[in-house]
């Protein structure tokens, strides 16, 4: 793997390698052992040593006994220096909780990553049973009110592009999975400026999301307010919550100097 | 910065500058040129420029104009591969809900990182106000329930090394700075099972903790209870929140395979 030379080549695989290596601990490899990580990165054994090292150096991960590794929770500040630094979540977090005040339902922020939608920040109602999707947690752009608020405000071939690939795969019997339609709905989402989704994504799944707009005009953000369709029908959903959730967008992206 | 020679050193280095940069971007340098990325790591420009251009391929920043940059939401994922690969995390979350549910207040799950206590999960009560404490949180262990709880299980030299740097800094004038004192505090922790801690860390903050044991018998988490000296004196939290928080944490102990 290390050829004996060095390089801008080399340093830059040295990090791609170190991520790599940080990345192979996930829920199916909780406390993977050298040979878990060599296998699931490519990584030679030696190479993955002197990452781990390296990492557990940096506090990222530690030995749990009989050469297996975990990670520490310092990894968590990585992620924490994205909230901190990001003017959209810290503008928006007590948006957010005024949301979640005002109609009783769950709130997220989220924006685009390649082709995903990541959570950025949540803020659950009370009657929290599902607190999974935290920050960082990636859902599919085409089946969420969030992912079709960003795609509606993507060039058209970024679109086209994920049309392509990963392409309408449906999540339930409800995914819109004709690409006509599909564009269609964006048209929809586009001139409405709020988008609703029932049960596309997993069934009893209800959500409405709206645009947050930076200083420069640029979508940079979805608000959304979700709920189960056992509390809330789609037509109680556009008179009830979408009107609060479009508002409070509003307000804070008044904020980022829209 | 890179003498032309390779080998384990130099890997170990690429990869510590790579986490370096990365951790540059904060609250003070949201949106950062290279060259303040340069001042905050003491790495040279053309060595940033090139870290900067592989995290960039790694999706981790992205240029902003005017040669600055900042942090995309994929920085998240990194966090959550931790979340995802915890067991304490995965266990204790369906518990947090129930805790907020009897409570109505705030649920914490935290582990110490180095000196410092980090928050693992947070669930927060409805009338969320302040939801900044958000996983990745750092807080100062000797001011908290939740770090006197996690001191309370550490190794004597561990709280001795723990007294001398980074010491018992007073954060409010409640803060007990005084050794023996604190040695004391931490005993009728250990002696009676939950921590609780009143205006210590921030004026009106009241807050309670448990410990949470692996199938090992040691402890890995704190899990805590907090609200607002408004709502609650210390005597009420005692009678009303200590014994549901003591119950769930045991809870989530026996499934843990204590």
């Amino acid at each position: 793997m290390n050829d004996g030379k060095t390089g801008e080549q080399d340093r830059i695989q040295s990090i791609e390698r170190g991520f790599a290596v940080l990345l192979a601990f996930d829920s199916e490899r909780r406390n993977p052992s050298l040979t878990d990580i060599a296998n699931a990165t490519g990584l030679s054994r030696p190479a993955v040593r002197r990452i781990l090292l390296t990492l557990q150096h940096l506090g990222y991960v530690q030995p749990t006994g009989g050469s297996h590794w975990e990670l520490t929770p310092r990894v968590l500040t990585i992620g924490q220096h994205f909230t901190t630094s990001s003017a959209v979540v810290a503008v928006s977090e007590p948006h957010m909780g005024r949301l979640v005040e005002e109609t009783q339902e769950s709130a997220s922020l989220s924006a685009m990553d390649g082709s995903d939608v990541v959570y950025l920040a949540r803020v659950p109602a009370k009657r929290v049973l599902n607190i999974n999707a935290t920050a960082g947690t990636r859902v599919p752009a085409h089946a969420t009110s969030m992912g079709r608020v960003l795609l509606a405000a993507a060039p058209a071939e970024f679109v086209e592009d994920y049309l392509a690939n990963p392409g309408l795969q449906p999540l339930t019997p409800h995914t819109i999975t004709n690409p006509d339609q599909f564009r269609k709905t964006l048209t929809r989402v586009r001139d409405q400026g709020w988008s609703l989704v029932s049960e596309e994504r997993e069934i009893g799944l209800i959500a409405a999301s709206a645009p947050i707009y930076n200083h420069a005009g640029h979508v940079v953000a979805a608000l959304s307010s979700s709920t189960s369709t056992g509390r809330m029908s789609p037509a109680r959903v556009e008179r009830d919550l979408v009107p609060v959730l479009v508002r409070i967008a509003d307000e804070i992206s008044n904020e980022l100097g829209a």
